[in-house]
C-alpha cells in the first residue's frame, strides 16, 4: 500500500520546498522533485497546499474523574476531533488521584485508550504521591515506554505533590532521564483565597481568577524551577499563562536551569472577561491557570515569537453545560476546563502567523516538532522526513471559516471559542500512511491508533531506520 | 551531472534519519530510502557519516584595512580554509571607514571577492556614518541583494556611528525589512578607559580586557536594544561575551524587542587568561569584545542550549604574528581578531556535542539553519531539502585530531586554538553539487562561489522552487 | 537674640517627640522639656503643630536662560515661595550652556542669586563640555564649596556632555570626592523623536511625551549606572519619572553601584493626560522628562516608601502662560518647566502622609534630611538637633487649603497643580533663628540667605561644633 | 536622680552634633550647649567620645530547647554580654514548639525573662502552627504587647508553618496590624539535602552549606514575599545571607511588597570556610541559613550601604563546644547557632564604618533605629530625643582590641570571631538613665529590664510625651 503526494509545498520547522512525498506503508521514504507515480499508489494533489508534520497536542485530558464528574470525552471522540484538527498525535495526562494506587490508574487510563482512538498517543505519568511503592512503580511505567511524569503543585490532597514528593519525584526523574512537566500553582495559596472569596459571598466564576492570581502561578514556577536547579532534573513547565510566572521560567533558563515552557492556545486567545460574563457563560471559560488580563497575552505572542516560550499545546478538558452548572452559586465547583483539541492549530495558524507576526517554522515547532523533540517522539514525529511515520496535515490556507459549536466535532455542547475566524484548515490528514481525513471530515480507521512507547533522554536519541 | 549521497544519517535543525540524497545539478532533487544509482551519477558512501547541511559562518572578515594594517586573508584563501572547516558560506562585514564613501566601499568589496571565493559568500553592508548621500546609497545596495547592515557602537571616529546615526540607520533598515547586525561596546568609555591606563604604564595584552569591560558591552547592548525598541527594527547583537550583555539582551527579547544574538567560537572555547599570556602570546588572543573571564562561558553554552543564543560565528580575523607585535608596548595597537573560520564547527561540535550537553539539532540550528533563516539565505542554505543547493557537509564523527597552525589551512602563522583536540571533521563538503572537499583536503574549483542576493523580510519568503 | 518655641512635636527622619528648641542666635542650642523662657527671649507656641527640620528642595532652576527664553523667577521671588512652602534651603542648578565658559557661568548665577534670597542656597555646577580648562575650573569650584556636579545627557549641543565628557567629569568627581547628578535621557532619540513627529504634523503638546518615552530615559539611566561602575563615582540620578528607568537603576545599586535618586514631585501628583489638554492647557504641564502614563505613579510612591528612592524635590522651574505660548504649533519650543517649589512639602504631605502611606520620618528624610547628607549640607541643614542651623518649619496639620495661581506667592500666572486639596501648611518657618514665615506670609528679610560652601565626601563629615 | 553626659558628640540615624544630654530619672528631659551641672546630677564626661542611641538586636535566642540540648544563655548571661556589648534592648525569639500550646509556650518564655535580664528586652512570638486555638491565642498575646510574629518556612514538624497556615498568619497579621518575620528556606530541600548526603557518608560541618543552598534561601524568600504580596500584610526577612535571596527580596520591594530585609553579622564577617574546617572547630561556624561563599558578603555590605537591607542583627544562639560534638559524625545534629550578641555593634562599626565605607548614621539606624521604628518601640527606643527612654552607648572609637573567648562575657567556651581586632567598644552603656557598663564592665543591676510592651502599626505611632 502506497501513497504519494504531489505538488504540496513542504513546511517544516527549518524547512520550506516544493515536492512530492512518497509514502509506503507507514512510513516516509521518499522526497523528491517531479516523481513518477508508482504502480498501484493513491495519488493526493497538493497544489496550493501547504504540507505540515502532523501536529502534535502535548497537553490533553480525555479520561478524566474530577471534581465530582468526568471530561466528556472518549478516546474516539477525543481522537477524531484532534485529527479533524490537525493534530496526529497528543499526549494524555494520566492523572491517577492521591488515592488511588499509581500502576492501577496507568493500567486504567491505557485500558481506556487501547482500541478506541483513531490516531496515535501517549501519557505523561501523573505522579500524585511518592510513597514506598511509588519508586518501583515509575521504573516499571518507563520501562514501559512512558518516559514523562506530570505533577500538580496545585490541587492539593488530591492531584497535588508535597515538597518533598516533588523532590523524589525529581531526583529518580533525573537518575532515569525523564523530563518532568508540572501544574505550578501554590495549592495553598488557592484554597485559602477560595475560602476567603466564598466566605464574602464572592461565588460567581468571575472570582475564578480572583482566586488564582498570577502571583500565585508565579510562585509555583519560581518553587519548580528551584527544585530543578537542585535536582538537576529536566523540567517542563505547562499551560503559562502570564508574564510574571514568564519571568521567573526565563530567569531560571537564563541561569542554566533545564526548564522548557509550554503555553495553551486559549491564553493566547481569550482573556478573563470571557470567564466573568454572567453565570454559565462565564463558567464555560473556566480553567486553571485562569484566563487572564489581556495584556499577558501580549507577552505570551511574544515570547513564543522569540523561543522563550518553547511550545502550545490545549489543556484540552471538556465539560458540557450542564456540567459547568455544578458551579452555579459556588465557582469553586466549576469543572475546569476548555475543549480546545480541534482548535488549536487553525487558532495559532489564524492569529499567529495569518494575522501576527509568527514565523511559519516557530508554528511548525511549537504545534509539532519541539514536543517531539521533548517527548522522546523524535523523528518518528514532529518531521517531514525520509523514515519517518507519514503523519501529515495537507494544510489549506485559502479556507476560510467560523468556529462554531453547531459545527465542531468535539463531543460538547459550547465552544470555548464561538464565532470566531479561521484562515485555514487541514485539509488532508494522515496517520501513518492512511487518509484519515478528507474535506474536513474523519474517513479514517476507528482504534488504529497506538499508544507510542518512549526511550529516554538517558538513551540519546538515534536515526529511526 | 549528478551526484548521490548514499546511506548517510541526514542531521538537520529539526529532523534525524537515514537516507539517500540524490542531486541534479546544483540542486538536491530527491531525498529516499534504498535509491537506485541513476545512470552518470557519482555516488558517495556516507554509510556511518552525518550528514548535515553546509554550514554558515555569519560573521567573517575577510579583505580589512585595520588598525594601520590588513587582515591576511584574500577570498581565495579565507574560502578554502571554511570550506575545509564545513562551512559552505560566509557573511563578510563589508566595513569602509567612516572617511569612506559607502557606495566605493560596496564596489570594493565586491571585487575583492568576486572570482576568488571558492565558495558562497553574501555582506553585511557596514554603515559607518549617515550622511545625506547615505540613504540613496544603501537602498540601492539593498536592491542589490544586500539585505543586511551592520553598525559598530565602539570604534567611534572609525567605524562607528553617533546615535542620530544608528536612529537613521535603523529606522531605514525597519522601513526596508532589513536586519541590522551589531558590535556593541561604548566607544568612549573604551577610549578612555585605555588612554588611563596607558597613562598609567600598563601596556601588555593583559590590559585589552580591562580596557573594554563588561559593563561597556552590557552598556552597548542595551543601548542598541533600546534604540530596536523605539524604532520597531530588527537586530542582531553579534559576538556576544559576557553574562551582562546576555542579561541585556534577554530582557529586550522578554519585553518584545526584536533581538537576536550571536556569540562566537572564541568566547565559548577561550578565556581571558589566554590574552594574560606574556608578549605576543597574549597578543595573539587579543580580540574585541575580549576573551573573558571563565564564569562567561558557561552562561554562553547554557544560553545556547536555551535557546537564548541564536547563532555561533566566528569573528574570523587573522592577523599574523608580525602583524601582532605591531602593538608591543602598546595593547591598543595589537590588531584584532583570531583567526576561527576553518575551526568553529569542529569546535562547536567537540566541545559541543560530542563532549558536552548540546543537542545536535541545536547545533546544525545555530552554526546553520538560524543564520540562513535571519539573512534571507532560507532555504536555499541552511537546509537539507529537496530544491535546497546541495551544499552539504558528510561528517565524520569517528575522526579525531588536533588543531595546529603546523596543519591549519588558514592563512596564518599561528593558531589561537593550538593543541586543542577535536573529535570529527567534514570528510566530504559540496558546494552546491560539486565536490570542494575529500579527506579533509580542498579540491573544489576556485572562484566558483557566487555572491548571493537576498530578499528582504519585507518581502516575505517562499518556498524556492 | 533668642527664640524659644515651646509645646510643638518635633518630627525628624528619626525620632518624634514633644520638646521645646531654644535657638540663640542662628543656631539650636538645647532641645528639652519644659523649658523655661529666658529673658529677652521671643517665645513661639507650637502646640499642636508639628517641628520639622527646614526642608531641602535639591533641584531648582531660578536664573536659567533657556529655549529662547528665561525662566520667570529671581532669587527674590523664589525664595519667598520656598519660603512659604516650607523649603528653607534649595540647591539652584548652575547652567552655563556649552558655549559659555564655565567659571564665568558659574560666577554670574552667583552674582544673580547674592544680595538676593531670602533662604539659603547653594549650586550644583553644571558641566556643559569637559574642554582643556574644565578640571582647572571645576577645581576651583570645588575649592570655592560648590561639591556637585551637574551633568545632562539630553539637550545635546546645548546643555549636553558626550560621553567622553562624561567619562572626565566623573574621572575628576571622584577624585574630588563630588558627587555628580545626572538628566538622564538620551540625547539623539529625542531630537529625532521630535524630528519625526514634526515631520508628520504631529506638533501639540500632547506629543512631547511620545518625544520621550520611557526606553529613551532608561537608557539614559543605564549608561549613567554603567559610567559610574566603572569611573566609581558617586552619581544621582535627577527626576526620574517613571518604572523603567527605576528598574535600572535599582539593578544598578544592587551590584554595587554608588547610585541614589530623586525624583521630583510633579511625577507623583500629575500624569500625562495633563500634557494632552488641549493647547496651551497642556503646554502648561510639559516638563522633561514627560509626565508619565499613570501607572507610574504607583512604582513612584512604592518606590519611595521602600527607600529604593532617596529624595523628592522639584526640578522648579516657571514660564508664564505667554511663554509657554512660544511652542504653540510646534511642542518642541514650548519652555519646559512646571513651578512647583511653593507646593512640594505640601503636596507630598498631603498626597504621601495624610491620604497616603507614606511613613512620616520618611517625608522628612525624602524632603530635608537624604538631601542634607548627600550633598554636604548636614547636619547644619537637614536636622533638629543642637548645633544645627535654626531652619524650622512649625506645621499645622489642620490646615485645609486648595492651590491656586490665584492666592499662590510663586512668580508665575498659572498653577500646574490649580484646585488640588492641601491638607496642612507651614505656620511658621525660621530661616537661621528668624522668622521668615508667619501665618503663611512671608515676614522675613529679603536677601538674608547665604550661600552654602560645603565639603566634599573626600573630607569625611564631622561634627559642627 | 539625674545624669549629665557631657561634651560628647551625638551621633544618631539622622544628625551629629556636640552637645550635653540630660537624663532625669529614665529619661532624656533635655540636650544643649554647654548646660549647666544641675544639683545632685551625676556627670559622666563623654568628650572624645560617640554617643550614640542603645542599640537594639532584633533577632537573638536566649531560651531555646532546640535540637536534643538548650541554648547556653539565660536572660541573666545573656543581656549582660547584650550590655557590654552596647545592645541595650533585645527582640527574643519566643519559639514553642507544634507540639506545644502557644500560649503555654509565651507564658513559659515571659517567666524566664521576667527579672532576670539586665536590659529591656521583648518577643516576636513564635506561630508554629495555626490551629483551632491559634487565632484567640495570638489576639491576646497582641493585646498583652507582643505586636510581631515569626514564621519559620524551614524546620517542617517542628517549628516549621505550612503554607496554609502561613496564609492564616499573615491574614491575621494584616488584620491586627502586626508584622510577621520570617526564617526563609524551603523545609523539604533541606530535609532531603539532608537525608541524600548523609547516604552518601558526607557527614561533616562542611556539608551544612551544601544541604541548604542558596537556591533553597532564595525560594523562601520569594515565597514569603509572595504570601506578602497575597495578603497584603507586612513582612520581614530575617537572616538573609545571600545574593539570590537578596535578588528576590529587592525584586518584591520594587514590585511594592511590604517587605524588609534583615542580615546578621556573622554573614558579613564569616564565610563558609570557617565552617569547613575540620572536626569541632567546623561545627562551632554552623549556622542556618549556613555561612556563605565569600562573595555574598560584598553583596550584602553594598546592600546595606544602599539602603535595600534594612536591619543588623545576630540570631545569636550559643551552644558551647560540648553540645557542638552533638553533631560529630552527623552535622545534621549539630546545634545550629553563633554567639554573637557581645560582638555585633563594635564589628558591624569596626568592618563597616571604621575599614568599610559603611555611613556612620546607615550605622545607626540598621543597628538601632530601624529596628526600634519596624517593632513598635520608636521613639522610646532607638533615639537620642527628649522624652526617649535614656538608653545610651558612650562608644571609644579609639579604643583597640581582640575578639577572645578568653577574655568575652557570652556565656560560652568559644567565639566564633576568635581574634578579630576591634577598633572600637561601648565605654559607658546606660539603661534608662542608670549607669550599667562602665570601662566595658557590667556595673548595672540584674534583673531590672522590662518586658517592653508594644503598639501595632494599626494603632499609628504618635509623640511618646
Amino acid at each position: 500500500m502506497s501513497l504519494l503526494i504531489k505538488n504540496g509545498e513542504i513546511v517544516t520547522a527549518d524547512a520550506r520546498y516544493k515536492a512530492d512525498i512518497y509514502i509506503e506503508d507507514e512510513t516516509i521514504t521518499m522526497i523528491g522533485q517531479d516523481m513518477p507515480v508508482p504502480a498501484g499508489a493513491e495519488v493526493i494533489d497538493a497544489t496550493g497546499k501547504l504540507v505540515f508534520p502532523g501536529f502534535i497536542d502535548p497537553h490533553v485530558h480525555v479520561y478524566l474523574p474530577f471534581m465530582a464528574t468526568f471530561a466528556k470525552d472518549t478516546h474516539a471522540t477525543a481522537s477524531k476531533a484532534a485529527l479533524i484538527g490537525g493534530t496526529t498525535t497528543f499526549i494524555e495526562m494520566c492523572c491517577p488521584s492521591r488515592g488511588e494506587d499509581l500502576m492501577e490508574g496507568y493500567e486504567l487510563w491505557k485500558s481506556k485508550a487501547e482500541g478506541n482512538s483513531a490516531c496515535d498517543y501517549t501519557f505523561h505519568m501523573g505522579v500524585s504521591k511518592f510513597d514506598d511503592k511509588t519508586e518501583e512503580q515509575l521504573r516499571e511505567i518507563v520501562a514501559d515506554g512512558i518516559t514523562s511524569f506530570k505533577v500538580f503543585l496545585a490541587y492539593k490532597n488530591f492531584f497535588g505533590v508535597e515538597d518533598d514528593e516533588l523532590y523524589k519525584t525529581l531526583t529518580l526523574a533525573k537518575e532515569l532521564g525523564v523530563i518532568v512537566t508540572a501544574h505550578c500553582e501554590n495549592a495553598a495559596l488557592v484554597a485559602e483565597l477560595q475560602q476567603q472569596l466564598l466566605g464574602e459571598g464572592k461565588t460567581g466564576p468571575e472570582y475564578h481568577e480572583v482566586s488564582r492570581p498570577v502571583e500565585v502561578e508565579a510562585e509555583g514556577t519560581n518553587r519548580f524551577a528551584t527544585f530543578l536547579e537542585v535536582t538537576g532534573a529536566k523540567g517542563y513547565v505547562v499551560h503559562l499563562s502570564c508574564q510574571p510566572a514568564l519571568k521567573a521560567a526565563v530567569a531560571a533558563k537564563e541561569r542554566g536551569v533545564d526548564i522548557t515552557i509550554e503555553s495553551v492556545i486559549p491564553h493566547f486567545i481569550l482573556d478573563k472577561t470571557y470567564a466573568e460574563r454572567p453565570g454559565v457563560e462565564g463558567a464555560k471559560h473556566v480553567m486553571s491557570p485562569p484566563l487572564r488580563e489581556k495584556s499577558n497575552q501580549q507577552a505570551l505572542w511574544r515570547a513564543l515569537e522569540a523561543g522563550l516560550i518553547d511550545t502550545v499545546g490545549t489543556d484540552h478538558c471538556p465539560f458540557d453545560v450542564q456540567q459547568k452548572h455544578l458551579g452555579d452559586g459556588d465557582f469553586t465547583k466549576i469543572p475546569n476546563g476548555i475543549p480546545a483539541i480541534e482548535d488549536r492549530v487553525n487558532l495559532l495558524w489564524t492569529y499567529g502567523v495569518s494575522r501576527g507576526g509568527l514565523d511559519i517554522h516557530r508554528f511548525v515547532d511549537v504545534a509539532s516538532t519541539k514536543a517531539a523533540k521533548l517527548f522522546g517522539l523524535f523523528p518518528r514525529k514532529g518531521a517531514v522526513a525520509v523514515g519517518s511515520d507519514a503523519d501529515l496535515v495537507i494544510y489549506d490556507p485559502s479556507y476560510r471559516g467560523v468556529i462554531s459549536a453547531s459545527t465542531h466535532s468535539v463531543n460538547n455542547d459550547y465552544s470555548g471559542f464561538e464565532g470566531m475566524e479561521i484562515d485555514g484548515r487541514p485539509e488532508v490528514v494522515t496517520v501513518r500512511g492512511r487518509v484519515a481525513v478528507r474535506e474536513g471530515k474523519f474517513v479514517g480507521e476507528e482504534g488504529r491508533g497506538r499508544l507510542l512507547r518512549r526511550s529516554t533522554s538517558s538513551t540519546p536519541e538515534k536515526a529511526l531506520v
